[in-house]
């Protein structure tokens, strides 16, 4: 078992990553002081709920939690506001009061949208994370909860810490192999954007990391969050460093507006984005070696580095606009300088941008 | 002109109370480093805006800022998370960045609801309040944001203090008189809970506040607000000290619920609500002058002080039980001692609240 601290003064946080505990997640709450005297609500996709919810319910009843279970769809349609009132009316019915938590079991979708009910229930309750996803390593490190707009992905959010992360690996052992891959988009962003050193160990570990082999996945795990909560915890609300976790996510969420939050999932959409900021900094003067090297790393993982001809140039640029880092005309941007450092640069134009697209379109002929 | 500081640390800002000051609002936002080179949301009502609406807008766009404005219905329905909706699709339609303000011309509907959207948009922009009713005095101060679900009132919400308040006393002229009088029931809470000097202030000044007075009306705002800010600056997110303003807002919002927002005014509810608490509190052995100290200084307003025997009190049971004071089986009260000081008491039972509404709806026969 492996335990890290997410360091932001009173709001720190353990994140327990190790094997089977969510049967024993009760005892988990219990330390952290949170109490069986108030209901708790989890929130739960159809999905995980089939293969993960029996134990966690069973550890919670056994130690005398009343739990009001909320049961989504699975997928990134669920992050609506739609979906929100439908959580908040179950928690109000639970009657859970200011001393409750809300619980997120699964992975980014339902952590977001948990977080956002735990955020603004009574303007603000407790909430832990049960991450069932590699990919939650992330969103379940440094408070960023929201759900969806039409027009926009993440508009409608706080910043709301977890009191507790508890991280089961046996959980991922259920995840269809796209979902691997995938969720290891943000572990390698996390050795890309810091730690040239961890970024290395993924790639001379894909094997044991695709074949979810614990004692990798759990040091990868690990690794991925610590690099996230050391950036979170000296930039708790993106007043600057935290910026450089968006490496890959312009282009990345205008790719998964335009396609419609499905033909590709997050953590592809931010692969391309990552091989597109590479190709802008790449297009300023850096060296070639940094694209090469980020794309040769996302290849390994199985992941997309070029973008389908099929998605349109002018709606990914029209998705930008209304994205949170476009500010006075230009994009503000993360681009690499090698693998391991990044700088984060607010000048670059549309152009720039719509360059970087049609060399990603003509790598994918 | 009277300029009074919430003392919150880094989020401090000032409350300016004086006459004309919408016609140099922009004056006022670029003191606070809001700029004009991002755009600003102003959201109000279709009342407000045809009244007050027109000097705000030309003050700002002389000063070069590009506004879009968002007009809801007049009344506490726009407190509902389709509209928020509404307004989140004209933010992201007008391009809001990180810099950008939400400013709230209008009451207290239109501040909630404007505040959660500057709470939530992005994880949370800037926020101007430009109260325009009395009441709005207690809800422009303290970081409160909030809309309604169907189920419960100010259930979904979050704190985000304003980064500046701009009180222009002369929108106040042209509040119906059944507002201004409502617009009182606050500020005499502010006395009853803190300040009995400021309450006898009040119940001697009766005819002046009522006229709208300028000097009276000035400092009566003052002085509420003062109360309230001292409070919220010992205890910002309501973990102790804070709870004391909820006075009459128990039963009060419970009436909101039951006579479906709109038989009876917030402030209207709220009086009827410290006339509750001043029975329970009389119920457990207080004095029985708190409760017609009480009586008297809200009926000098025009206040109710009793409850029209047609709202069902099981209906009005049912909907404490959804109240955010509900808790363990038990409600939370604020209960009078004597005028300028109450205490909180947790273990009120429903059959202590079941009386104290039969004896509202018997007074009012």
């Amino acid at each position: 078992m492996r335990t890290l601290t997410v360091d932001l003064g009173e709001r720190s946080y353990p994140i327990i990553i190790g094997r089977g505990l969510l049967n024993t997640a009760a005892e988990y709450l219990l330390q952290q002081s949170i109490s069986n005297q108030s209901s708790l609500l989890l929130v739960t996709d159809d999905q995980v709920a089939s293969l993960h919810l029996a134990p966690v319910l069973k550890s919670l009843e056994e130690a005398g939690f009343s739990v009001t279970v909320s049961i989504v769809k699975s997928g990134e349609q669920s992050k609506s506001l739609a979906v929100f009132e439908e959580v908040m009316t179950k928690a109000i019915e639970a009657g859970l009061d200011r001393n409750s938590a809300v619980l997120a079991l699964g992975g980014g979708v339902v952590g977001d949208l948990a977080g956002f009910v735990a955020a603004t229930y009574m303007r603000g309750i407790r909430f832990v994370q049960l991450p069932t996803t590699i990919l939650a390593h992330d969103s379940s490190v440094g408070g960023k909860v929201a759900v969806n707009h039409p027009l926009a992905k993440n508009m409608i959010g706080a910043f709301h810490q977890p009191e507790l992360v508890l991280y089961d690996v046996d959980t991922l052992k259920t995840l269809p192999d796209r979902e691997v891959r995938a969720g290891y988009s943000e572990m390698i962003k996390h050795g890309l954007i810091w730690d040239a050193s961890f970024a290395a160990w993924c790639l001379a570990h894909v094997t044991e990391l695709l074949e979810l082999q614990p004692e990798a996945l759990a040091y990868g795990l690990e690794q991925g969050c610590a690099v996230k909560a050391m950036v979170v915890s000296q930039d708790e609300r993106e007043n600057g460093l935290r910026a450089i976790l968006n490496l890959g996510h312009t282009i990345g969420h205008a790719i998964e507006a335009v396609a419609g939050y499905g033909e590709y999932v997050h953590g592809e959409a931010i692969a391309i984005g990552m091989i597109g900021s590479a190709l802008i900094a790449v297009a300023r003067g850096r060296d070639i070696q940094v694209y090469e090297d980020t794309r040769r790393l996302l290849k390994a993982f199985g992941l997309p580095v070029s973008l389908s001809p099929h998605v349109d140039t002018e709606q990914l640029i029209g998705a930008l606009l209304h994205d949170k880092k476009f500010k006075n005309n230009k994009i503000v941007f993360v681009l690499p300088i090698t693998v391991g450092q990044v700088e984060i640069v607010s000048d670059i134009s549309l152009d720039e941008v719509r360059n970087a697209i049609g060399q990603l379109k003509r790598e994918a002929i």
